[in-house]
């Protein structure tokens, strides 16, 4: 069924089936849902959080901090600024981001066929994000390298079910900072083709990631189509910091989109409940969406909202509880009512290895990141340890959710051959389905097949090994990795990153800044 | 936080806690929901599949196998009965349904706070059912035993997450079938005050239910009073068997409750499309719920549905997929337009073992089973294996995601507290919230506390012993067994039904049939 689902299978009928599927897959590399989103809030509810944003925006205000030309704008569109302080007249930042930002964007992959749509009824998947460190079970935990992070980018370029390639998958700690991007963001064109993130720790590096796009794509090309996505993230409460201002602003510089993110762990950067943490994140992300639309016009944003509740005990983030679930779906819907695609989600979990607390845990955040509709969904993969490391067996194991999400939001077929009735008109009363001429029919397609599951009966599952499903998923990502294959580059633009790499690297001496 | 969550906490201000989040637990003994249930299909649809259900009925109808007495009362009603085949008429099996079917009822339990709403907003979690094997981390898996069964008894009365003891928790393979169910019924009594199930295995086995029932109840109280829940399954496609039916008539007549539940591997037992599945379910279900209202108009009857995909490979059961998901939120949209309570899902999986495998699986059942907002839950702890065997470990997984789902349908808190508008202005830019006087009025029970998760740091993992989930609910489980305490009984009562099981046991010799 997918291309990391067929250990079991060889040949024959499996081998069509699989690249039927396969052609399926390529054809569609984005979800595109069919269901009506979950609400968890009435209009009510939604005004009052939006009512209390403004109140923050109004009142209380942001720091907008080391960016005196970004002061200089907010002044120009009419905010109060004292010092680094901005505070907006009723309804301003939200009135900025209605009027330039877009609702839906294409971002645009070296492979047509992987361009993803992003807004509307439309979910996109994408790796984990920025852990230090990685596990796999033959050597436990240890920092990630760029041969880990490579491998991650070839993972997610394999899999059917992830439609983007990320950003920082794992931080490649091998690397000296201040020259690691150019690594990250080669590894991402040449090893993969679909569409992926830029550098954010430095406004250089922001610049270095769209120079080397250009020279991918073409430098007309950029101007008028987004192909770098970038993690803005605000210094919650109510900060936007200098690093993360000049690299919002090279990527709006260069029409490329950005994703305006709070990130919070609710107790610690927000109020303890999930209507104050709610008010407080819209409040963030609107006054950063106004940032980006007020240095170029029209640049893509996104809202995005990454919320955890913490440990009142030890101050630990939390994850897989009902209140950061809560959170998600009334910023989906404040999103929607706003009128800018959204961001948050993903397969999130405070476990320290892919056991049962991880599997719990990741599905509590991934269900309401696809019920709730969002529309970007990072660390859909790999996520371990609040994110501080990425795992390569809980990496497999999730992209098989994600698999079943792609099934799910399609919704109940009501076709003729949906309805079966003729298939139970021919059976009638005791006799079973196995044989009936519908099932022979349907049968391949009818289910999802898991690549990660195990449902032999329990003597088989002995005989096999009394494997659990991390062991499993360790055959499943070295099959996968053994069988890769990159995508194909014209040799001149391989050529061109490489001597752009290569002259960069030699001009400033390495730093772990 | 619960009864089962306090091993890293003692004394003081923690257990002053627990003990009111525990009076609290102990004051609403069942979830209400506060959130519109989540639909995937809409009206349309929804017609279509009860039109097909009633074309079914009509063309096809069902066998009522060994009922003679059934088939009368079909006739009487207006149906066309040829041999055991039965035709309903368009749209009779509904109007008899709906007719006198209960829309809500509540089930008595010993305790009056342990009385149970089932219907409407509500939702009752019961435990596992049916499984003959158990396992636990340190006796792995064998055959079920009374002891076990009163473990589970007593795991679930401690815990305030499950509002019912359930039925067969697990098979008590020790003692002889034909005995069996008057050991599990005295389990429920004595070792639990909260409502329980009955024996369906035979119908003097449900007579013996009622009749204990009736000496703890005394016998007019059950006239008005359902005190027992009973399962009764199809014998899908289309069937109803005598045991089932004499059972289903046994409980009927004593105007106690029972669950008429399609139980479908669909692709064996039903079409393998979600649209075929529910028609065929609506079917069965209807038709079995006439059943009952004939027998004795006004009995409660709930709704069910069980339904599992299944490999088409090797016909083994599948869990945790996208379409049994659909199936159940299709099934409870059609409940609701019925009428009736509705009851499916819980927290299955076909995993051996509670690894990633079994938690992924169990809340792409859980959620949905949440969501969709089912009144009774059957399996809510404790499954693995396709429901072959009970969990010990899995058990205390599950319950913890039981209380999470607890805090989740109360929705977003809209009061002036839940806004926490003045946290954020008091707060301000830059500064953290731990010490906000909002934070200090709200941390005790601002999040759901886990009672298995680990979210400490790697380092304080490691030194607590890399214990993985399973390995830490293990010990929970042990500590609940050792501080577990009866509720009071009536020495009379406990006299009488002792005599009545000696002499029940002593009246017929032992039988494994």
């Amino acid at each position: 069924m997918t291309v990391d689902s067929s250990p079991r299978r060889s040949g024959g009928r499996d081998a069509r089936r699989a690249a039927r599927l396969h052609a399926h897959v390529a054809r569609e590399p984005f979800l595109t849902r069919t269901l009506a989103p979950f609400e968890v809030l009435g209009d009510e509810g939604l005004s009052l959080i939006e009512q209390n944003a403004d109140t923050i925006l109004q009142e209380v205000g942001l720091e907008f901090r080391g960016d005196p030309d970004g002061l200089r704008l907010f002044k120009e569109a009419g905010a109060d600024v004292q010092g680094e302080r901005v505070r907006f007249p009723n309804g301003l930042a939200r009135q900025i981001v209605q009027a330039t930002a877009p609702r839906e964007f294409t971002q645009y992959a070296r492979n047509p066929d992987n361009h993803v749509e992003i807004g509307g009824m439309h979910t996109v998947l994408a790796p984990n994000y920025g852990s230090p460190f990685v596990r796999d079970l033959d050597g436990g935990r240890r920092y990630g390298t760029i041969e880990d992070f490579r491998n991650f980018v070839k993972l997610a370029y394999m899999s059917p079910h992830l439609h983007h390639s990320g950003g920082t998958i794992c931080e490649p700690v091998d690397v000296p900072v201040n020259k690691r991007h150019l690594d990250m963001v080669y590894s991402h064109i040449r090893y993969s083709d679909k569409p992926f993130m830029g550098s954010v720790t430095a406004p250089e590096r922001a610049r270095d990631t769209v120079e080397m796009a250009r020279i991918t794509f073409g430098a007309d090309y950029l101007e008028d189509h987004p192909v770098i996505l970038s993690l803005i993230n605000a210094n919650s409460p109510l900060v936007w910091d200098a690093t993360m201002l000049g690299a919002a602003r090279a990527y709006a510089e260069a029409n490329q989109a950005t994703l305006i993110t709070p990130f919070i762990l609710a107790g610690a950067m927000s109020p303890v409940t999930v209507a104050g943490t709610c008010a407080q994140t819209l409040a963030e992300a609107l006054a950063g969406m106004a940032f980006v639309q007020l240095v170029r016009p029209g640049a893509p944003v996104i809202l995005g909202s990454f919320a955890s509740s913490i440990s009142m005990q030890s101050g630990a983030p939390t994850f897989g509880t009902p209140e950061p679930a809560l959170v998600l779906y009334v910023m989906a819907a404040l999103a929607r009512r706003l009128g800018v695609p959204f961001r948050s989600g993903g397969n999130l979990c405070a476990a320290k290895t892919a056991d049962a607390q991880a599997a719990y845990e990741s599905a509590a955040t991934f269900q309401p990141t696809i019920l709730a509709g969002v529309n970007f969904v990072l660390h859909a993969a790999g996520w371990l340890e609040g994110g501080l490391a990425i795992g390569y067996e809980k990496f497999i194991l999730d992209l098989d959710q994600c698999g079943m999400a792609g099934v799910f939001v399609g919704g109940v077929d009501m076709s003729e051959n949906g309805q079966a009735l003729d298939a139970i008109r021919e059976n009638g009363p005791g006799l079973h389905f196995l044989g009936n001429s519908h099932t022979l029919a349907n049968f391949e397609t009818a289910f999802y097949r898991s690549a990660t599951a195990d449902n032999n009966s329990f003597e088989q599952w002995l005989e096999d090994g009394a494997l659990e499903s991390p062991q499993r998923a360790n055959k499943i990502w070295k099959r996968m990795l053994a069988e890769y294959e990159a995508p194909p580059i014209d040799p001149g633009i391989d050529e061109a990153l490489n001597e752009f790499i290569t002259r960069k690297k030699a001009s400033f001496p390495d730093s772990d800044v």
